[in-house]
């Protein structure tokens, strides 16, 4: 049995998804948005994103965390928000000891679909399919988070082959 | 007596620095750079950076803390990069109740300057002087850590005025 998160991070909604295969079938465990008040000074939002991922690690207990890689499409103050998120999604990993791994959106579209040029409703269709839901996710961000978590927990046995453990990534 | 944290972000390097402003003079507490191994997974590096931020905020107990802006002259992939680091300094504040401070390059340097076209060598040298240092920070995080710490710390009285709290900020 193998138990994987997957994580869409933002400031405002951060995605996840758990994700869980045993005996060559596939079920979601659980899955929803965190949501961070725009209100709020981004410090705290990031504390919030931060403890409710860190409860959820350590109530699921996952063997990795995959996030999909989010170079694509963004500018740069975009990019910063999403890293901001990224970061405290990282630690909450890392203060558990769990490894986190980047996907291109195509490998997501690929593991999810079977081709990499999927629309977002197919693939929002087909993670409700795969994990036996009775309808998909209504969250696009539980959505994007689950289809990540599917793309790991796929390729779990030959994850360094097509996985991209975060070595270097971003370094600044 | 007021104490001021800056913190130049950066998964590989992070430059921070300490000011404490009494009785109308200003001088640096602290100041050095937090090095993450580029060898180690990217959650590691930043709990690194997260864990070395805490004990700083612990010792010094400043008042806030401020970064600069980096929103310009950076490209999407850096950005995340720069993003994630942010993140876990934010986190370090956060979770002692301490209010974080964003700053542009060119109120930056217009505080320890006196304009905002200054070069990188002259804001060095600045450094150096206000804080009545014997030479200027060696490093350049260190030096940009404790400038954006000065700008903070010149205007901490009407920083509501030129700062921007980070209400919002970066919002994905």
């Amino acid at each position: 049995m193998i138990v994987v998160m997957g994580v869409d991070p933002g400031v405002a909604h951060t995605g996840f998804g758990v994700v869980r295969v045993a005996g060559g079938s596939m079920s979601a465990v659980d899955g929803g948005v965190i949501e961070a008040p725009p209100g709020e000074p981004t410090e705290k939002r990031l504390a919030r994103i931060h403890d409710e991922l860190e409860q959820l690690i350590a109530w699921h207990e996952p063997a990795a965390l995959a996030l999909e890689d989010v170079y694509f499409g963004r500018n740069v103050r975009s990019a910063i928000g999403v890293g901001q998120a990224r970061g405290v999604a990282l630690l909450a990993a890392a203060k558990r000891g769990i490894s986190c791994f980047d996907y291109t959106p195509q490998a997501v579209k690929t593991a999810v679909c079977g081709t990499g040029a999927a629309a977002k409703k197919q693939v929002q269709r087909m993670v409700g399919t795969l994990l036996g839901l009775p309808q998909p996710p209504e969250s696009d961000h539980a959505a994007d988070a689950l289809a990540v978590a599917i793309c790991h927990a796929a390729h779990a046995g030959t994850a360094a082959a097509i996985g991209r453990q975060l070595t270097g990534v971003g370094s600044a």
